[in-house]
């Protein structure tokens, strides 16, 4: 992508850390740190993971410009000696792990995983999170609204309504999730996303009338027509037009692409249409609808018949309307010259975090459909079981025995402190491509909008009696 | 700002609008559009304007380069006699007038308002829209987070939460609103924001305690020491601790910054803080409070007698639940040699257009306080008026006349098709100042979170009139 986090795209209080790890000699203490969230979006059943490259773009060449100093030095906050540092001797030497993009993701699982010196692991936290917050929602809302669309095409209509700079991240995330195109023109040509867009409203009030301006549109594009047909009246005015147009002005009206509607029921005059259509003998042509869509309009539309084909989807898939709130959280750290497994904890035990550098490993059933994921402490060895137990992280009493049909290990490494970037992504499409096939693997009642199941993220007992021990160990001290 | 937007983040169907209006012999055609949003966010009583100088930086040098129609001709859709137009001859030649960053704004107000070519002005909607919709959201966010606190600074603290490269462009609207500082050192470089932090909960978690992890941070920061006591136990543990490195390893404990706590109940914890700090003689010391806020949760804190000195916010800052929803509408256009506004009617009346292009004239009362706002075609004159009478834009009998006391033409040119740009945009300072400074003139119960009084936005009798009879010629004409 052609924007890039910047070194400087960070909280302040990294750098202030920083400099106080330099001050007390402690630059060089081995910690872990793994990002991950503590909700689904949407009170949803799962979610799908994006950002990853936008982090790798990131890591790649990480250093701090002589321009960067300068700013720092001004704020009158830094040392000379630890600005020389940052602008000389500062690299990003850790190792990382990630989730690949695309994969489907819960609650408390680490989806990039940082090890190495404190003092390169706690600065790329703020951008980390940047990356993958925004765009593991939209990459979300996106698979959502094309297991509505069950089958129909689903396109990213939403640029005007993105962030500031964020349309060609919210248009990757969007199609990561499952939309078969974008009206982002940028999108298309950096990311190689099917573009797809007619005309607006504009159009057809800029002409005398609007038949006047159908056949221009059809004159122009006569392969291409779709056309707008909610600027006056859809049924009495838009439609007939069209139809005259398709029949009378195209060359042939099997070449007659479509309509599209942006306001009104979209049920009733979607049916409507397609009636007029087919009694045209239009059979072909393909019903658009747009107009604040999200997935349970989506559904209600569809289980109310309406004869929609294709779904153009704007503000609720590039705007979801609340933050996934992804955070970055120290796992384990170096004291005494050895690394020991950290725990913070919290009065509100969702917020409890699970300490130790962890692997997150995904069980299949027999039938190669998704059973639960396992959190296990990196040490442990659990590929040849044949049934695993798990324990819920908090309800000592809720445990599972899992008969494994397959394991895989979800973690991937992407960058070492001594190779530098090691992992290339994959390309857009098979990202994309990933995600549905997982999503075939992932059973339904996971992927209900409204009350899902929830899906098992368990603990080994090892790590299940680490994390007790660690808490029990806290308490006492108070 | 280091990010702009480019002329290819717009949607498809700008461009395949543009090859339209160019093949059908229609590129020159005069038209004028505008940008406004319908609903205030919030459910608030009013926004904050913000989003211009992204706008200007993009119109800026605007023109396609031999990439983007590289780009363009391998999409297929374009002819190449089209695609050398775009490359050798376009080039943005509109008149531009916008209100200014940082004005008051209510819902139907022209913010952008975009007259020339449809060649031209039909390019740019993709854009404008992506750079106020965000900001503008931001930008009241943070007002009215600034009215929560009443006096007590505000901090930005979103950038992990922002969304993936809006990040910048998230603190320079949340400065923009009031906040006093960011946490974004990226913002601090580019935009001058004074920055702020300290440390996070994984610095005290690197320590083998707390009190060592303290003492550490107040040997590196004599003068600067703020530290999060919420680590381990607030009250047990993070007080106790904080306050004896401030008496007893701070060369001065006067020079104790203060605390921030980050978990728990706000109100408790500070008062209760407050005491122990007080009765260690720290009366200085400031308390800092961050975790999910937003001015609801603020004020209500305040209204117990919370004792916080400053407030961070970082999510529901950058991240507000719902997308301002602006949009960019044709109000008039060139039919046979004359330039005539047009209206669109919508089954839904909040979407019906008022037509024609327009101008806003702010009206203030005897006291130098805002009383309503008038929107008027550009040929009407209104400054000389004693009194004026506005009307409500559906319901005929709602109508109210206006004793001026002064008035104020919210529009200002910022391109000229012969200039180019015109306007240089006031520094961010002084933009943010003149937000506080409007506020001023705001009767509070325009501020209220819940349930405001709604701000007249009144038509003259004249626009009025013309809108009544272009939705009754287009109602005659079904």
């Amino acid at each position: 992508m052609r924007r890039k986090l910047g070194i400087l795209e960070t909280d302040l209080y990294q750098l202030t850390m920083l400099q106080g790890y330099f001050k007390n000699g402690r630059a060089n203490q081995q910690v872990v740190f793994e990002a991950f969230f503590r909700r689904l979006p949407f009170n949803g059943g799962f979610a799908i993971f994006a950002g990853l490259e936008q982090i790798i773009d990131y890591l790649k060449d990480l250093h701090f410009s002589k321009r960067d100093i300068g700013y720092l030095r001004r704020t009158g906050l830094f040392a000379e000696d630890f600005l020389q540092y940052l602008l000389n001797e500062w690299h990003f030497n850790c190792d990382v792990s990630a989730v690949a993009e695309g994969t489907i993701v819960f609650p408390n699982e680490p989806l990039v995983r940082v090890s190495g010196p404190i003092i390169s692991a706690q600065l790329v936290e703020t951008a980390i999170l940047n990356a993958i917050n925004y765009q593991t929602l939209v990459a979300t809302r996106a698979a959502r609204l094309v297991i509505a669309a069950d089958g129909d095409p689903v396109i990213d209509f939403g640029l005007r309504r993105a962030p500031t700079f964020a349309g060609v991240a919210a248009s990757r995330a969007a199609y990561i999730g499952g939309v078969s195109g974008t009206s982002n023109v940028e999108a298309g040509r950096q990311l190689n996303i099917p573009v797809s867009g007619t005309h607006a409203h504009s159009w057809v009030q800029s002409f005398p009338n609007e038949l006047e301006a159908f056949k221009a549109y059809a004159k122009t594009y006569p392969k291409k027509c779709l056309l707008l047909v909610d600027s006056y009246e859809t049924l009495k005015s838009g439609l007939p037009n069209a139809i005259k147009v398709a029949k009378e002005f195209l060359p042939d009206s099997q070449l007659f692409v479509g309509i599209r509607i942006d306001s009104g029921d979209l049920a009733y005059l979607s049916k409507e249409a397609r009636k007029m259509l087919d009694q045209a003998g239009l059979t072909k042509a393909k019903i658009v609808a747009s107009n604040d869509l999200d997935e349970f309009i989506i559904a209600d539309l569809k289980r109310q018949g309406a004869k929609i084909d294709i779904w153009g989807v704007g503000t609720k898939l590039v705007y979801p309307p609340k933050s996934l709130g992804g955070v970055y959280k120290l796992v384990a750290a170096e004291l005494n010259g050895k690394i020991i497994p950290v725990v913070k904890i919290s009065s509100n035990p969702e917020k409890t975090t699970i300490p130790g550098e962890k692997e997150i490993y995904r069980v299949y059933d027999k039938n190669g459909m998704m059973l639960a994921d396992v959190l296990a402490l990196v040490e442990e060895k659990i590929f040849d079981q044949k049934e695993i137990e798990i324990k819920h992280p908090d309800i000592e009493y809720k445990f599972d025995k899992l008969q494994v049909g397959r394991i895989e290990k979800l973690l991937i490494p992407i960058y070492t402190y001594k190779d530098g970037l090691i992992y290339k992504s994959p390309k857009l499409k098979e990202i994309r491509k990933k995600v549905q096939e997982e999503l075939k693997q992932l059973p339904e009642e996971y992927k209900r909008f409204i009350n899902p199941h929830i899906y098992r993220v368990g603990l080994t007992k090892k790590l299940f009696g680490l994390r007790k021990k660690l808490i029990q160990e806290k308490l006492d001290r108070r």
